[in-house]
């Protein structure tokens, strides 16, 4: 197993039972099934079996999962046994309501910095986070600790907004703006774009291929330049 | 092909190449080749080819693609050769930036409507989408002839307004509440859950299951019940 990697698919799935595995321990819960997780939160029982599996022996049959300890385990294996300090670059809309959702509740993400090139928001707070000039990115951001920056600026500035944060030599960034950006070594970028999730629901809504097959798989050649 | 549906993954790279080529469109660029497209914006020419390829046979060996033509096609495809009218049930911080930034320049989708449950919201207008009482839903969907809906509740009350969303008709969903949800029938709803990218990316900073085995993959039980 030392060179497989875990997919993105599998941790995505690890953080929605997380989420599931403290409701029920904030309710009180001690133990759980497989199958009573999966019909509480609409999930998949055989897939969180084969989840868990891999990472483990876990729970008892009958008996299920001690919720506790599973929580424990997979905020381990999704390296949330600390906190992140997150910096955000773009203090327009999208950016301030991303500073204001984590800027609270949210164990193990803190919105540290914002930052943006427009003179008339440096120096202010946004919900009690300060917005500091995008030129001073890399010392502030050292001296915050930072580790994850997300990037909320317009998609033609977010390039050049990625190479200063790869500069300042963060690894992580959370890319909210409408472009697909370009990391270098060791950086993972990851992209959250509305747009394109709008256009799923459009091209769901527009008819599937089985019954409109005509439209979205022509025969004959389009789009020729000849 | 009559069974088989396209993944989601698809029409995601698909809607990614369509604003490419929007933004060459925009520059008066005529053609492009698929080395070219992906040199430009970071993408991988083999994918983009198989993926269109998949839908007819498009570009020419040594010219490329015809842009106008290959992005009007893309359009078809994903279902956006018409507006859409969209609500957002949910006016707090979140529901409003993304009203905001769907107020505006977006084309094909234009936020027609908020609701909220609180009383200081209703009948206010945020950047001049009026908000409605979400008990409402169901005749103002009608009226404004809402086809999507996007759901910016707590997580808590997220379930009831999909519930609710579902019975006034709408077939499309995308939930920015950080819960899964439920979908009856043909209904889809997709989810966008920024905690769920931020767990993937402190997941990758706490060193992958390769370079860290003993950390994530146990040998032993862990979390047994007995």
């Amino acid at each position: 197993m030392k060179a497989e990697k875990v997919s993105e698919l599998t941790t995505n799935r690890l953080s929605v039972y997380l989420r599931c595995l403290n409701e029920l321990e904030a309710r009180g819960e001690k133990t759980i099934s497989s199958a009573a997780l999966a019909r509480k939160f609409h999930l998949n029982s055989a897939q969180i079996r084969k989840d868990l599996a891999y990472f483990g022996e876990f729970g008892t049959r009958g008996v299920g999962y001690c919720i506790e300890e599973l929580s424990d385990h997979l905020r381990k294996i999704l390296g949330l046994v600390k906190d992140y300090q997150i910096a955000i670059v773009g203090a327009g809309r999208i950016g301030s309501a991303i500073a204001d959702y984590y800027g609270f509740s949210q164990k193990n993400f803190t919105v540290a910095a914002l930052f943006d090139s427009d003179p008339k928001k440096i120096g202010k707070k946004v919900n009690g986070v300060p917005v500091h000039d995008v030129k001073s990115f890399s010392s502030v951001a050292k001296k915050a600790n930072i580790e994850i920056a997300i990037i909320a600026v317009p998609g033609e500035k977010a390039q050049r907004v990625l190479d200063r944060i790869m500069k300042a030599g963060l690894r992580a960034v959370l890319n909210v703006a409408p472009v697909p950006l370009k990391a270098e070594g060791d950086v993972k970028v990851k992209t959250v774009d509305l747009t394109i999730s709008l256009e799923s629901l459009s091209y769901f809504l527009s008819g599937d291929p089985g019954s409109n097959e005509g439209d979205v798989k022509p025969k004959s050649p389009i789009g020729r330049t000849q």
